[in-house]
């Protein structure tokens, strides 16, 4: 007897979007560009696989009984202790290993926070650009998102204090300001001191907490350290992230958020079912224990390189029509293209001839920008660097963006 | 200006529970009682950390170029072909790669599954004790779960049938059957080929879909494999999922699900932002790879030997008023004391003088079985097994439960 196939549709959950035709996430690694400015991947030549893989070594030597255990999900005590030290130090985060918890890659931090504070139709306050991830995250949750102008400081505090009051005239309270300070991604511009305090007073007036993600501060490769604003903020309103992604690689999964100890229970609720990979946790923190300063010297001295090679091809190659910024850290430049010209509408032609680049509608909460693109230089070789944006400007021209 | 502490008390989500006083998830390495019959820990000497250790050298060296993309969050692809042989193999399942899906671990295959078919209100259907995971992420979810009772071969067919005739005679079309057919946790059945044919047979009659746990098949000890529900489901309505919890560590994160092609974009959408680290992925794939067999054959060996320990150690120490099974596979005891004398509420005490077990009502939807309790054999060793079991005895005596 033939039962026939089973239908599920009256089956799925509200939550749950629409099914569609797509069997894969469209990754494929053999399907990858030539010159590959697109998504944020760290240096190649510079991961650390030698050091991480003695780094566990020794690991499992000393604690490899643990294994069996299922691990702690807010991740082990010593990689806390060792991240609230890092933030000390380098962040003047002054936190207890109980507010830290580690997680499986950035994507569950912005998750969490996320989760955390928003309810369907909450509004939630994001730079005018901002990270792709963290708009899909909160697309997922429903929220209303509004975006703030920037200037080369980044989100602007006038302008902050203006979208809130608007919104309040309204009779919407935004859940919270989410901003990366240092070099924003995709923007690239770096808070000054003055700017964070700034940022924070607007959101402490307006009774608006701040989720800073803090994902490119250890690739500063000019200049000195400027301090979170989570260190300034003596309301305790700021929720924090950061990540190990850049500084170890994306594949390890892992990296931490930082909040008040009354929010403790109710992040590691939303944790609950999808600890960090301890066998990952162990190597990173072995490996970063004992070598976490030179390796980030390296790792920034081959950005800070790569940043000169890509600004030099640009301008060999590039119209001069193209602007861009020159940052003092992360791994992106910001293009911009005359207003009126869609670099948007080339990215899919010129993927298919081996360039990858992000157009600026996918930064974009209102999908708008696409005279932008951002181009990182984390990922390409020098001479992947000059040879694809020389083969960029050859597309541009081309495909008629640039007469 | 003292601001003042900001207060996100009116801030919180919907969705999260009210926060407790809690700041650590109750995880402490060393609190952890002298003899653990409690959690389901694999045995420590098996973990294969020499041979992880080697694999992924060899990974890193032929790979570890790739740790800098973001990994696949399905898993990449070899991965994912190797579970879908593995699975045809040892559990008759004929399935694509795509219709894979790696997690970090099963608390995510778990609830993947119960958020793609479950609204809050929606009734799930359990066997009457289960595993708490499963309980945890279903109460989570606002779910509404009912047990069916079992006997010696599992989840009795007739129950499940007359469980579904009166949900539905109230309007109430339960969502689905989750069920552990092979060595089920925590009562230790096993599912015959007929059993399990009946119990797919009363859920295809229904409409009611199967989620079959099948995280203990792959330590069976004693006898022949039986081939999963999934393997005969001819209607396609039955999701799987399995682990590497039990055959590498917990410590990985490393489990699986399979569904139906319709499923697929819809499985990918609720596991994003949290796939599977890529360094613990390459680890176990190059492990398992060319050593599965001999070191599943090496921790069943052991598990046998702890089963027979355990028995052993019960019938020398442990009145015989205590009955438990004598499961073929595992690392459970399924142990009922005489009606009415509740063991769970000497779980407690038992701890602190240094054995630890879950009592029933940890494994109940409805909070029943007071008197049964699990014990594990899989983590203490065979010392450790025989005293403590003659430990337990001893607290049971004075504690007064056994007169």
């Amino acid at each position: 007897m033939d039962k026939g196939t089973f239908d599920f549709s009256s089956f799925i959950a509200e939550r749950v979007p629409p099914a569609t035709a797509a069997t894969t996430t469209g990754w494929d690694p053999r399907g990858r560009p030539k010159y590959d400015f697109g998504t944020g991947f760290p240096d190649p030549d510079s991961f650390p696989a030698e050091g991480l893989h003695e780094a566990l070594g020794q690991a499992l030597k000393e604690r490899g009984r643990e294994m069996v255990l299922y691990p702690d999900p807010k991740g082990f005590l010593e990689f806390r202790e060792f991240i609230v030290d890092k933030l000390h130090r380098e962040r003047g985060i002054v936190v207890e290993p109980d507010q830290v918890l580690v997680t499986g890659g950035s994507g569950v931090a912005l998750a969490i926070f996320t989760q955390l504070l928003s309810n369907p139709g909450d509004t939630l306050i994001t730079e005018e650009f901002t990270y792709p991830g963290t708009l899909s995250v909160m697309r997922n949750l429903k929220a209303n998102i509004v975006g703030v102008s920037t200037d080369e400081e980044g989100m602007r505090p006038d302008v902050l204090d203006e979208t809130i009051r608007n919104l309040k005239s309204k009779g919407i309270h935004p859940k919270f300001v989410y901003t990366i300070p240092s070099f924003q991604n995709p923007t690239g511009t770096d808070m000054s001191v003055q700017r964070r305090h700034d940022i924070l007073t607007v959101a402490q007036n307006h009774g608006v907490p701040i989720f800073e993600d803090d994902a490119y501060e250890d690739l500063r490769f000019e200049g000195d350290r400027t301090p979170s604003i989570h260190s300034y903020d003596d309301t305790k309103m700021t929720l924090y992230c950061g990540t190990f992604s850049k500084i170890i690689a994306p594949g390890m999964r892992i990296a931490y958020l930082v909040v008040p100890p009354e929010l403790i229970s109710q992040t590691n609720f939303l944790n609950w079912g999808r600890p960090t990979s301890h066998f990952a946790a162990l190597a990173t923190y072995y490996y970063l224990r004992d070598h976490m300063d030179e390796h980030v010297a390296e790792v920034n001295d081959i950005l800070l390189a790569k940043r000169d090679t890509m600004i030099g091809a640009l301008g060999e190659f590039m119209d001069p029509k193209v602007v861009y910024n020159r940052p003092s850290g992360g791994m992106y430049l910001w293009a911009q293209l005359p207003e009126g010209i869609s670099v948007a509408s080339v990215a899919g032609k010129a993927r298919e001839r081996g360039v990858a680049y992000l157009p600026g509608p996918n930064f974009s909460p209102t999908g708008e920008g696409e005279n932008y693109l951002r181009l990182c230089f984390g990922y390409a070789d020098h001479e992947g660097i000059r040879d694809g944006i020389a083969l960029l400007s050859q597309i541009f021209t081309e495909e008629g963006l640039l007469a």
